[in-house]
């Protein structure tokens, strides 16, 4: 990637418009002086911010372009995880073709890095990870992937998938994965040490769904800061969903936000309206990365997600009741800076140095371009065009 | 209105492929005989329903075509009402432009019927009142809008206004607001008693926003509920809001369930996220009618509406948990015939002899149109197209 590019006219986050050079796929400079031989691109007033991060969604089992699955699972988790490794053979949820559309979708809206979940288990072994890793390669141009190795049926109760869990690192997936460790694998110890046990030899961070509510989710909790600490994976350890941080005892929710920060543990919130959710803007308060995501988009779980994170920093908004224009700038941090902190990313954002990952906003000012959610103007990976005006170049498969 | 319409290949409520026969304005057989002379419509195929309502909004104060508006309101209740009333003069937010702009994007979205709250306070006067009146009045054809005088800044606690609100019903509002009779105006039974005398002099229907969460909500609630029933006033009274309703006491909860749904006390709700709501599927279940609506469109109380009556039902399915495909329909049925029936509107639905309010969903099935949220394909009210591919065809000021 040689090609200089002179983005004319953008506002960054909002502010006074300027030009923006990129040279080698990085952000050069700011100013309105055009490099020899550059490409000229008019960015029209529009507002420049730094490439959205999809930090938690589940790549491998979208069913976005099949035919409408009509939903009656029943009310119950296990209901919903037993019905999905049935659809995945009776449907043909193939996970490297799912994968490419739902990361396409990603890419037109904006989003130029995601963090997958993707399913292991004694059923399937390790095809979804294969098929996520196969659509990670063919779009390294157009969005970075990185793949968490996801128990979703469960650890301990399945025996056989703690070895395919160290298989799939292996193979090439970045991150560990967890599953509530006493709500669905009846053994929080047994759980936490495979998986911090994984993280601690293979050098790999880990990202642990935690649905459970109340005191047993705060247990959790702190098994996994104790953890954290004790192998010194700080800043390596994310916390999917932690509902419990939404409890009502507020003494308690402050002592683990505390440990939080100490441990520097991050929060990755979907920001959903019928659950308690973690304190957005107590956490970032505290000094806490706090990082949002799509989860599910259009699966046997149910129909509504869309991969817009726009759209998920206008729920993180509604869910935190942000309202003033400095709070909105707040929800969308969460799906920016936030996801970037929290997978670590290098060069990220929009100062010179960065990485040209970039997305032009229609917009009259930044919370306006927010909640208005309009198409996407633009979209750049490593300073080449992946998305223009809603529509990924790319077609999806 | 004597212009007969054949439209053809439209599938009621995702059904099957049928078509329509459309004289004077309303349903009159389906079936494909076309008759003599109709003029003909494809339908391609689209997903029939009966016109969304939009059954909460404040069209007079939607800041909707204005230059964006920075917020930085207080946290408070109070803060937010008085810089409200504040910045009507400041900004300039003349209720029968604003009206206009907000009514005719809900016609685009397919909304054929909206009651709107409109401010009445000792400040403004019944200037709100008449802007939204004389609104209604040019948007006859296309959209119908019921005016709810609303006393915002409280009633009691600003003599004079209870006078300005008997003076709004003469002048053409068809509906008595109410507002906080406890936390806003100190005094529940003063309020309740001003609010329901009018009820009762003008014949009128009441819709009171009940903000008041736990035991004081409950205790205006009961005092709401023996009013309609002294009054014989069953059907006739919406509570808006109803956030107590979302308390965790499920057996007071459970009682006042019973009592609305006995004395036919309906219930809307915005399914707001950050609040204690109304449980949907309970109530319909108990036989209660909920509606749902927008509440404010981008006004100086928050960003966020847009006015989306299928956004709303995505809300309404969020908040509530509602996944599979049945109760996906069930929060849509609050943005359809709950709305219709909270409003009291004869002819209302999909029935032969039904007025033809109608709008064409690009979708595979029901549930599938109504999360994606696409460009409503048309819209008819009385029979006569008022919007296509998500534009009004009257364009606001």
């Amino acid at each position: 990637m040689s090609e200089e590019v002179f983005l004319t006219n953008v506002r960054p986050m909002g502010g006074d418009a300027t030009s923006v050079t990129i040279r080698d796929g990085a952000i050069v400079a700011y100013g309105d002086h055009a490099p020899e031989d550059a490409r000229s691109i008019d960015g029209d007033g529009a507002i420049l911010i730094p490439g959205l991060v999809e930090a938690h969604t589940h790549l491998d089992k979208t069913l976005l372009g099949m035919p409408w699955y009509r939903n009656d699972v029943g009310p119950r988790l296990v209901d919903k995880i037993d019905n999905e490794r049935a659809q995945k053979r009776l449907l043909g949820i193939e996970p490297a073709r799912q994968s490419m559309r739902q990361a396409l979708l990603s890419a037109s809206l904006g989003s130029t890095h995601i963090r997958s979940h993707v399913d292991v288990d004694t059923d399937m072994g390790l095809a979804g990870i294969e098929g996520v890793l196969e659509t990670s390669e063919r779009l390294r141009d157009i969005v970075d992937i990185e793949v968490v190795a996801f128990p979703q049926s469960g650890m301990l109760i399945r025996p056989g998938t703690a070895t395919l869990m160290e298989e799939a690192l292996k193979l090439g997936a970045q991150v560990v994965g967890g599953l509530d460790p006493s709500a669905i694998d009846r053994d929080p110890k047994g759980h936490l040490d495979v998986i911090f046990g994984l993280a601690d030899r293979y050098g790999r961070p880990v990202d642990i769904h935690l649905h459970e509510t109340g005191e047993l989710g705060a247990f959790s909790m702190e098994l996994i800061i104790e953890r954290t600490r004790a192998l010194g994976l700080q800043g390596r350890v994310t916390i999917s969903h932690a509902f419990c941080l939404g409890m009502p005892e507020q003494d308690q929710v402050g002592l683990l936000i505390d440990a939080l920060a100490e441990a520097r543990v991050h929060i990755l919130t979907t920001a959903p309206s019928f659950k308690a959710v973690p304190p957005v803007k107590r956490l970032m308060d505290a000094g806490v990365v706090v990082a949002a995501g799509s989860d599910g988009v259009r699966d046997t779980w149910g129909p509504y997600g869309n991969a817009d994170m726009l759209e998920r920093a206008v729920f993180v908004g509604l869910r935190n009741n942000l309202r003033r224009d400095d709070e909105v700038a707040m929800a969308l941090d969460t799906c920016t800076w936030g996801g970037a902190r929290m997978m670590g990313l290098e060069n990220y954002g929009l100062a010179p140095g960065s990485r040209a990952d970039l997305v032009l906003l229609d917009g009259e000012t930044l919370a306006e371009a927010i909640v208005s959610r309009r198409p996407r103007k633009l979209v750049m990976k490593a300073g080449r065009i992946v998305a223009r005006d809603g529509a990924a170049l790319m077609v999806a498969p």
